[in-house]
């Protein structure tokens, strides 16, 4: 067997030539999709390659627990990083970005830091932030309970004033009140932020945060009256390496000043303070949404990268060397236009991104005007981001063919840890119609509109689409996509007038959640091709930008259902959408290269950057510890022989020479 | 805490109080369903139940060498209960169907064994196929390679002719050429059917099938000249129950009779005969769809009952209890056409078998006339079943919220076994060309047309939808289907006469693909129910059809680009849809029920028979090793305190007394 043959060098020399032939420079597109993040990022990585306990891959062999260890040694290298190499903060969310693997520390961050920071008083700031800065203690956020997700205002957790004593009693009354999935619970925090009903007197007061003690930060045992532990694996493998939770609280005794108290308050004597205004909390959710909706565009960029990769370097009929797979139309129909949706989110969320810096400064100095705008359109780009990059995702894996299906693959991963996000912080549907609401209250408000949703009141006009060049302009473009998600909403505002409950009209407001979240985009889009224009970036993002458009008028079947676009448009729609593709098609190397993923980030045999991908597999593949580790070869070997030799196998086989 | 509460008790009584109000009995449907394997599927039932090893809860924590190691336990208790109660072939069958989880030993029986009984002479029968029987032998079948699966002509491992020694010499001739993804090779075959291009004096023929020893059956050791092994990891944790292997051949002799000769042969002077016909070899493959096609039923069946009874039980939102889930819209949007598509899937598989019989019948007097036909209809319906049945899996999986996620959902493992079926056994976008070039050839050919087919040169009238009784007429919602199916057939004929090539219109093909097997599906549906008309059975199972055929005609938007439905008419079928949706929602209990599924079967806390939902997630979560297991627990309080008690952190914790 000779491992130089045709077919494995000319892997390496296709996806090379792909790379040449690229319309711009690929450093110069990286720059433009990182933005201002791109120098940390640069930083980041060079950091990162060097770290043994950031490669991934050895992750495949472990076992649950093992799985567990390995990310609380990569929690504990990133506090040293940061030490080490000064980090700022932007580095270190590089860092972290980098690693792109949940730990039992994540949500000590993300949540518990935060909320603390956001929704305790100095004193408490003072008391919790310090300690956890320094990793002297560890949390986590504990809101959902078994039997309550979406519904925050049913929590069974009760917090009740003992006046005496100053204490809260933290009390969980039945098992359907359980806190259950709290990330960083199940194996290593000592404190959580609870979610609890406040009761004082009698009296119900709805939930309110307070600071609980979990385990000891000495010897790390539960504290009494406390059971908590583990809710084990989840599904697909996915957050192996996160210890979710649960806990159950009985009658669990913390002094009054746990309860966090920037905004409501309870007295020594047991009187509630009402909160003056509360909404600085929001902001806290809607920036989990908007991390939620760029984390999307990273997931799936990183899935078409590997795709695009290895479908250059794969052959499979056709004549001599059998031809790129990647040149067939079912490939490109599936790949290209997830690869303009990855460069469609980068951008969106950028742009969200300012939204809810503006955001954040207007509550700041306590004013609200652009919150109902920044949270549905957050709420809009979370469900739809996540459900087209989770499916996305899958199609990529599905156009691998059968290596797809490997774990070497590294796309299931990727699937496998994104794919709850369309069921937390806010699960799709339920979002979908907050955004459906907010749509219509436009539409009959009669105060000024937010710009975002103006549309919904706009009397577009629409030109009978006849030509190609019709389709690439950017105002027939936006035309298009506002015309139809108005018309939805329009349906929605009619069908609520005739009688349907909102409950009945659920699926209504899905289409509506993906014709706005759908227009955002591609005005962000337009948008970002217009300001590169002269340059070949902006050559080559306005044709993303038109595959884009043309993706969704090509295939969303609610174009057609609001005559928006007729079964006769469509051809012309599917003709000009075949082309862009083919367009796109030729700059589907560089185009994937440009969001700058290294080999170790990948983590993947088949998207490797040199393209040999068939002997990464293979590499990979002699890893496997069920080829080599003794003790799994003999007992496996004794259960084969207890099928084999069973009865008088055994001189049966000698006798028959088999 | 008391476990008592009034949440949890009604989840019981919700649950048997849909079963009480079913319109139809739910163990008749159930009969009706399994049709003549019933008395069978009760026996293997019966048997299995009390089988400690068919238990699949342990698996959840299970690395992939003991997940490997239990299902070679299952599997040799299999083969001892097949013959303990003298099991006839169709209650083995149940018996593997009730298990349902591959092992090792699977493909030994429908691919090893099944291809020596086709392909073999009498006497290499006799040689081989006894042994393989009483497992003196364990064998697998080798076809796929690394760098060609869909592409079989184009295989690389060479079978050789020496002439001298009357031998064949079995030889890889380079990595990519490398046997892999073979199930049953990894670790534990010791014989292999491979797939090689027969060489005789430097001639090709073409690849011909091969008895390769691989181990030996006395002590398991690989034999000379062959690397083999395990090829590691799946993605989503599936099939980790199976060996999937590589084996790279070099240069590795075997006697000229290891080659199957039953159609084509080799003489002892290296004569090569060609076959007479081989039209029966396709037989195999054609049953190899048929049966993927009918495990997508069962996966989705059992999908669906999971999620029906946990969406009965679970409450969120609303008035004191709060709303059971399964009430709102967009959880009966995606759960009951998922349920009418599970039936869908079950009678037209009964169908499928009948035809696949009745070809087996021609093919064994030599005759082929239903060959394309059966070939056709097995691509379509394989193709689009195992695409919506894995898709509604992982909706199910969805709809089911947070708790979705947890590997005690049991939904996750089926999504994760059963989406490889989208590649394997033709890759469903490569057999969608061949549906799409089947009924192309209806449409132009001269002579007489298929009668699954006829609709393509047939003059479909439609008449304009005005209501809901026009919508429920079975002529209405044939034609309807048969409309848009061939207006498609008839679209792409056009492209390809523009000029189109074949790989610029496989997204065509592919819609095709799906309205030809949504007809066929409509077509065995409405038979059925018309069958059982006067009686309860038929009532409902009329209800099921209009589901399947009204949720087509609302959602695909190939009956809107094809003008065969109107944005106007949508309107009625999106009422009537909504209708028939709600009409369903009301047995959707008892539906799911009369699939027959035991709680052991479904190994899901949340799809307990008794609704007894978070009562089962608790008592799994107890059994999770982490939080007891005491090697794992000190292993990772070690890497907790590497990180709480860095520094001077423990000093500092015990002075502020955190």
């Amino acid at each position: 067997m000779t491992d130089n043959n045709l077919y494995l060098k000319q892997m390496s020399i296709d996806v090379e030539k792909a790379r040449q032939s690229a319309s711009f420079r690929i450093q110069d597109m990286n720059k433009l999709l990182l933005n201002n993040s791109y120098d940390a990022n640069q930083k980041a990585k060079k950091i990162a390659e060097s770290e043994p306990v950031f490669d991934k891959f050895p992750m495949h062999f472990k076992n649950r627990a093992e799985q567990l260890a390995h990310s609380l040694k990569m929690a504990k290298r990133l506090i040293e990083l940061e030490e080490e190499h000064h980090l700022s903060q932007q580095e270190f969310s590089a860092l972290v970005l980098y690693v792109d693997m949940l730990n039992p520390l994540s949500l000590h961050y993300s949540a518990f830091m935060s909320v603390i920071q956001a929704q305790g008083t100095p004193e408490q700031i003072k008391k919790w932030y310090d300690p956890a800065k320094r990793l002297a203690i560890i949390g986590c956020y504990a809101q959902t309970e078994l039997s309550h997700g979406s519904n925050v205002a049913g929590l069974k957790t009760v917090a009740l004033f003992d006046e005496k004593t100053e204490e809260f009693i933290i009390h969980t009354p039945d098992l359907t009140a359980a806190k259950w999935w709290i990330g960083g619970l199940g194996v290593v925090s000592t404190h959580a932020v609870v979610q609890a009903q406040l009761v004082i007197a009698n009296k119900s007061y709805g939930p309110h945060l307070f600071i609980v003690p979990i385990r000891s930060p000495i010897d790390h045992k539960p504290l009494p009256g406390i059971t908590v532990g583990d809710i084990g694996p989840k599904a697909y493998g996915g957050f192996a390496t996160m210890d979710n939770g649960f806990a159950i609280f009985d009658h669990v005794r913390i002094p009054r000043d746990n309860m966090l108290m920037k905004f409501a308050q309870v007295t020594r004597q047991g009187k509630y303070v009402a909160p003056v205004h509360d909404k600085l909390s929001y902001g806290g959710m809607v920036k989990l949404r908007v991390d939620i909706f760029a984390d999307a565009g990273l997931k799936l960029a990183k899935a078409a990268t590997i795709t695009t990769r290895y479908c250059t370097v794969r052959r499979q009929f056709g004549p001599n060397l059998e031809t790129p797979v990647i040149e067939y139309s079912s490939v490109q129909h599936r790949l290209m236009p997830l690869i303009s949706i990855a460069y469609g989110i980068y951008i969106t969320s950028k742009d969200l991104y300012g939204q809810f810096e503006a955001l954040t400064k207007q509550l700041e100095i306590g004013e609200a005007q652009s919150l109902p705008e920044v949270h549905a359109t957050s709420c809009a780009l979370k469900s739809w981001g996540t459900r087209r990059s989770t499916d996305g995702i899958e199609e990529c894996r599905k156009a691998m063919g059968g290596h797809g299906y490997s774990i070497f693959s590294g796309v299931a991963d990727m699937f496998a840890t994104f794919v709850p996000s369309n069921t937390y912080e806010g699960d799709n549907y339920v979002l979908s119609q907050q955004v459906a609401r907010f749509l219509l209250k436009q539409l009959t408000s009669q105060k000024q509109v937010y710009s975002t949703a103006a549309y919904v009141k706009e009397d577009v006009k629409l030109l009978p689409i006849k030509s190609h060049e019709q389709l690439l302009d950017p105002n027939v473009q936006l035309a298009l996509f506002k015309a139809r998600s108005a018309r939805l909403v329009r349906q929605l505002a009619q069908q609520l007038q005739a009688g349907l409950s909102w409950s009945e009209v659920s699926v209504e407001c899905w289409d509506i959640n993906f014709a706005h979240a759908e227009y955002l985009v591609a005005h962000s889009m337009i948008q970002k091709a217009q300001q590169a224009k002269p340059t070949p970036l902006g050559d080559v993002l306005k044709r993303l930008t038109d595959l884009f458009c043309l993706h969704h008028l090509a295939t969303s079947a609610t174009f057609l259902a609001t005559s928006t676009v007729s079964p006769l448009e469509l051809i012309t729609i599917k003709q000009a959408y075949h082309q862009t593709i083919l367009s796109i098609a030729k700059d589907a190397i560089p185009l994937t290269d440009a969001f700058g993923f290294s080999d170790r980030q990948l983590n993947s045999a088949l998207g490797r950057y040199d393209g040999r991908a068939y002997e990464a597999l293979w590499e990979a593949v002699q890893k496997n510890p069920i080829n080599h580790d003794e003790a799994q070869r003999a007992q496996l070997t004794k259960l084969v022989f207890d099928i084999l030799h069973r009865r008088d196998n055994l001189s049966y086989i000698q006798a028959s020479k088999l």
